[in-house]
């Protein structure tokens, strides 16, 4: 973990038996920010102090961009030159527990990435018409489950679940054999809506409190069997993850950049005076049980078809309403390069490119034992922000 | 509104300006549980009065069947022959505003009414093989949205979106103009599991606190185009209606029947000692802005494929986890009779076989002003238990 003062991210942790409490972080340091709250420097911007000893974000989010920002425009001061008294607040961040840093309201999965639906597309269906008709028109997605998703460092066990073998003429049941990940970016809403409300592409980036990395763990063989026809269920609702650290939208300012234009022209609700992505690397790295790593896959943020300010327009154009603590995950993020695919689905390609992890050491699917990392940062050579990690390993079916 | 001694709903009610707490009903009284609580009426049963104070059903839920259970039998007693102090904690129901509840957690949807899917089957795919290949194997379901479910009474809005018409060679945008309802009966959890924690068909019921008659309001148009490959999502996710009152799984007893044989034979995991449904008449009546109104389906809880002890074994049997206040909705139910089915696209048969309501005003799908009013009751001829109403009145689009 190495935060720099450019990132000022927002996490929830615990020293020992304490409770849990709200904290940024600073190279390796973890800032308590309740003691903070204590000592009175936040008190300028008419915060409860308790809102900083929540186990929870959702009452700080709350409080809106003009407070929030204001708290991460006085950190950077704080931090950058940090007093004796600042630095009372300095925990390694060895030494504390992280914690879920948002309690999720309602969690949704985007499908936004061309290359990911075009590579399952190609595999589970046809070729010649590896995009369904809707994709270009309309940012997919679909409810996902909130109450299994855990921090970076929870463990996950291979789920069981049905799934029905080629020529097989029934189901079985048992222990997934098509255990994956899924590479995506969460975005963490910031402000609610009331039902009824649309938001346009222009204002939907006032929703957005910040980023996590996101982790959708998916079964194949039981999504494969279950998802028609109302989409994948037990196939991702066993566990999903994220990092510990949230990162504030405006740490991302200096690494927007021009979505690419989008052909067929959208519907008018879709569209944006500057539609813009995020240039944010993300890499996977698959440990094993022995030790032996390798980065499996080098993808970006960017890699997105549809941006978060259209995800966001499109979700509440029926009216359906947000919440703050609500989850927009981007769906598997994809390049166009075989090494920058977000899953192991398309990395192996449906399981028949082996990836070798090490000499004599080959993945398809994931097994027990195995180690999901996933790493983010944007560097632009003079600002790095950082996302940590989020990381799990695979525990053998209960 | 006409709730019997064998009843015993629980509800979130207000009086005027007063917050919001927990109620029961008799006859046609509303009866306010925080202030018997406050009379110390439930001391005994060592349950801390300020959970009768809350705005939701949630912490009492979360007691445990043992003290809710007893609750349940003191109040009967009580409302039997209800002395003067007892009656100080009455209402007229019409006096009073009824809210949401429970807070829901998740929201899963089912689709477990045979003759639902056999129908949507034959509409929108093929008529040979109505029922996908999984149809019998698994209760199909799907995550739904939680945060855009209200109260009974709470307007709805028809949504706007995406949609194609038939032979149009790009979508357009607009009020949808296939909205509908489905009738559903909507299950709360009662008892939470832990992530990876399966529960077996056997002890499912433990996890049951009751039962809300549920409207599941539906876009035909804008789920036809959105739904591949990952389900509905704008076209159900902008609002769904919830009865006031949840009926304990207890006042259903009585009318407890064998579910029927399930061919082919279920895996292991699904199977139970004793399988059953529950008797439960279901009506739904469709009411003009004009005032004219008429029946327009009578089904029944019991026509389900699957039970609701095998839709949360299904649920958690790949460690999902489940949470006190979680919904698990039943899917649209319909009988195998054409006036028995749960939907007006099944009703209208996709639109083609106008239903006439009064002479001279048709309906195939609901119109700006229309109200639909679902009723449930469970009657043996000796013991009836009612499950109220859930009524919404469709508004023009924003």
């Amino acid at each position: 973990m190495n935060f720099s003062i450019h990132t000022i991210p927002f996490g929830i942790f615990s020293f020992g038996e304490s409770k849990k409490c709200l904290a940024t972080a600073i190279d390796d340091k973890v800032v308590d920010l309740s003691y903070l709250a204590n000592e009175g420097f936040f008190d300028d911007f008419d915060i409860p102090r308790p809102v900083f000893s929540q186990p929870y974000l959702n009452d700080f989010i709350s409080l809106g961009k003009k407070k929030t920002g204001a708290v991460r425009n006085l950190l950077q001061t704080l931090l950058k030159n940090p007093t004796p008294e600042v630095m009372e607040a300095y925990f390694y961040y060895k030494q504390v527990d992280m914690h879920l840093p948002v309690k999720v309201g309602d969690y949704t999965d985007f499908y936004s990435s061309e290359q990911h639906a075009y590579n399952v597309g190609v595999m589970f269906r046809d070729p010649e018409n590896a995009l369904l008709p809707n994709w270009k028109h309309l940012p997919v997605a679909y409810h996902g489950r909130a109450s299994s998703i855990r921090v970076s460092g929870t463990p996950v066990h291979r789920p069981k679940g049905q799934m029905k073998p080629k020529d097989a003429d029934k189901p079985v049941f048992g222990p997934s054999k098509r255990l994956d990940f899924e590479l995506e970016m969460a975005t963490i809403i910031g402000k609610g809506t009331e039902l009824g409300e649309s938001v346009s592409v222009n204002e939907a980036e006032d929703y957005v409190f910040g980023f996590q990395l996101f982790n959708d763990w998916s079964a194949r063989d039981i999504q494969a069997w279950e998802y028609v026809p109302l989409g994948p269920f037990l196939a991702k609702n066993f566990f999903s993850s994220v990092s510990p650290w949230v990162i504030p939208i405006e740490a991302l300012e200096p690494f927007r950049i021009p979505a690419e234009k989008q052909e067929p022209e959208v519907l008018p609700y879709l569209k944006g005076d500057a539609l813009s992505q995020f240039d944010v690397k993300l890499e996977v790295y698959l440990r094993t049980s022995t030790g032996e790593e390798k980065k499996i896959s080098t993808s970006n943020f960017k890699h997105l078809y549809w941006t978060v300010a259209q995800q966001i327009a499109h979700h509440t154009v029926g009216g359906c309403d947000l919440n703050v603590g609500d989850v927009l995950a981007s769906g598997t993020i994809s390049g166009k390069a075989g090494d920058s695919y977000g899953s192991m689905l398309e990395l192996s390609w449906s399981g028949t490119r082996p990836i070798e992890i090490a000499p004599g050491i080959q993945r398809t699917f994931l097994e027990d034992g195995d180690t999901v990392i996933f790493k983010g940062y944007a560097d632009n050579g003079k600002i790095r922000v950082d996302f940590g990690t989020v990381e799990n390993t695979i525990l053998p079916s209960k």
